[in-house]
């Protein structure tokens, strides 16, 4: 396994990837995503491998599902393709320009990263989903998938390949390391000298072994510890559906509503309205004293519910004297990733909007929509749950750097 | 050394700061500055102990004069506090602004990062600069300063918080850790519940160390082996005066040229006359073989020196067939900082311009201009030399994130 070599070849690509027009990188998605297709069953086949392994070790049936690729699941990773190729080039746009009074000519542009590494769990059609959001991003990718699904993936990234070749692109625009020793992960996040960005997809843990042990700059995303505050102005019957669809609509996602706070004088009225729509989706309350007193079968939440991340059928409430007391609540333990209020009061609105510090804030709407297809974006690599960089959902853009291009004739200092 | 409750009460102090009018925040800049003079004979006392200690453990005199403080330089960093109050608050400005079919209206805002930390080495003024910058950008700041400026550090920080204070905000807008060890840098460095982002101010191996050890999101600063590639259109009376200025005009900086590229078809009209220039400036040359077939007094550069970023009288030349060689060259051993290219061919320009991977990239022009003053955004904190978040100089704006702000009339998905 010589990372070198491979981050060796993914620069050499990087140059070659940088100068593609937009005409030549959309014709090449779109004969990648055929590609694909014509492989359906070679990728069956390397699936069913994993398929095997995962049955002998006791996968967890969910577990098995995502792992697990179909006819339509090829079908849907090809679609991806050609969705991605269909939207705008994001690199060579100027961001600014600007002359100095010694006549620079300074212009900003945006330009790809380079060469970005992405770590991530089970799911093999985000082989192919990342590689098309770096290759139309101009970048070169190495991708380490998870072991359970390495035959999927390294077909997965074969047939890919072998669309580049066809087309006369270097194939090092996507690599896959085979190895599946952690040895050569924790190299991988050390190789600063070929990898310009690090982005990590998967859960809390491999997130948070990521921005441990990286000396690459990491994009930290996905893990969604996510508030909605009903306000004492909030519209009862704005807020019923709006959390219920944050917390029950998909359980599993990082945008999903894990914890509610609301403010006492409304409690009352709409907690047991609140605990009828929740029971009848199955979703079990854990609250502070008011809310056990409201609500007959909740329990007590502890200190550490209102950091949890559930991602199940459990959310965690508490009960409030001020605005102010509900956003220092979510400011402390929110993921910084998407919180909502639920208000008529325009002024609460404004203050929550400023006050609450996370990626997405809302004023009635659920927490559902932090996602780059919902935004508009036309796809999405994460949602960032960091500050530097990108913030919220990325999509094209989020993937690209820029320079600055300065034109003289002789100045110097 | 409390370092937990340094990163509490940093974050108590964001939420206030990000509140801050903008003219709230220019007079409290104005104060501070005013401060620092009026506490003139205090910082200058407490230099003085530093500067004992350096004279006691034999510091070099170079080192000594950086580390001095005078009546002077005092005035400079006062009057470097009203400049930064005099510059655009970058904060709350609407980046973009959309509404989605379902009714959604987003809005990109630019917010502070929140907490900033500085690790940096031997100056003092750094201390006040930094604060200025991160101040009027809403963030706070947690200071690691070098242990040998340590009392002038500590004088300076006690006078902003007075003037803080006198203003009626938190002093804990600026905080320095007063521990000079080892072990508190490294805890410091991986205080991600409460740092959003890390930067360091120094020498190349401050920042390696930094890079290595923080877990905080670091925006790499600084080091930089820029070259100047002198094309065989290349206008002579244009690339001797930018050799000459690039090279000695300030040989410490990171923007200073330290390796140049000679197309072999200039090479030997161009290179006896610039041999006679850097002679002239006591520079010494390590080229290849043509380099010393033609200029007498030339070592043999290794590949090492091609490499270096000397910050010194010392220059390596390399002679080149093409263009092409000459960006794959540059592309090999530069540090992504400022690159330049001198020549009359618009093609050649524009190649260089797209080819070569820094953050700044010239025609017709010293690389010394990679700096935030003539880069007209009126201070910097450092130039970025990784790709995520910043790249080149970076001013207040570059000290801030964005969030989005959604606002909805029920929207649920």
């Amino acid at each position: 396994m010589d990372l070198n070599k491979m981050g060796q070849r993914a620069v050499s690509a990087k140059y070659e990837l940088q100068k593609l027009s937009s005409e030549k990188k959309r014709h090449v998605l779109l004969a990648a995503a055929k590609e694909l297709i014509a492989d359906t069953e070679i990728l069956l086949e390397e699936n069913r491998k994993d398929i095997r392994k995962g049955e002998e070790n006791g996968m967890h049936p969910g577990m098995l599902d995502r792992l697990r690729l179909s006819k339509e699941r090829i079908g849907a990773m090809a679609e991806g393709l050609e969705q991605v190729a269909e939207l705008e080039d994001p690199v060579g746009k100027v961001l600014e320009e600007f002359v100095r009074p010694n006549g620079l000519k300074i212009s900003k542009v945006r330009v790809p990263f380079g060469v970005i590494g992405i770590i991530y769990e089970s799911r093999p059609n985000v082989t192919a989903d990342a590689f098309g959001l770096c290759f139309q991003s101009g970048n070169a990718v190495i991708l380490k998938g998870g072991s359970d699904a390495i035959n999927s993936n390294m077909a997965i990234a074969a047939s890919i390949r072998n669309a580049l070749k066809k087309n006369g692109i270097c194939q090092d625009a996507i690599q896959m390391i085979e190895s599946t020793d952690r040895e050569v992960t924790s190299r991988f996040m050390k190789l600063n000298q070929y990898v310009d960005v690090l982005i990590p997809r998967g859960g809390a843990g491999l997130i948070r072994s990521v921005v441990e042990n990286s000396t690459i700059p990491v994009i930290e995303t996905g893990t969604g510890n996510c508030h909605i505050y009903v306000d004492e102005y909030a519209d009862p019957d704005k807020a019923l559906p709006i959390i219920i669809n944050a917390k029950t609509q998909r359980i599993g996602v990082c945008n999903a509503c894990e914890s509610l706070v609301i403010h006492r004088s409304i409690a009352d009225r709409f907690l047991p309205a609140l605990a009828q729509a929740l029971q009848s989706k199955n979703v079990e309350v854990r609250g502070d004293e008011m809310v056990c007193g409201l609500i007959g079968n909740a329990g007590k939440a502890s200190e550490e519910d209102y950091g949890r991340e559930y991602l199940d059928y459990i959310i965690s409430i508490k009960t409030v004297e001020t605005i102010d007391e509900a956003i220092a609540h979510i400011n402390k333990y929110n993921t910084k990733h998407s919180e909502a209020i639920i208000t008529e009061n325009k002024e609460n609105a404004r203050k929550f909007l400023n006050e609450v510090d996370a990626a997405c804030v809302y004023v009635n709407a659920s927490t559902r929509f932090t996602d780059g297809f919902e935004f508009g974006f036309g796809a999405e690599i994460g949602i960032s749950t960091q500050k530097m960089h990108a913030r919220g959902p990325m999509g094209l853009k989020e993937l690209t750097s820029y320079k600055y291009l300065i034109e003289g004739e002789g100045q110097i200092r």
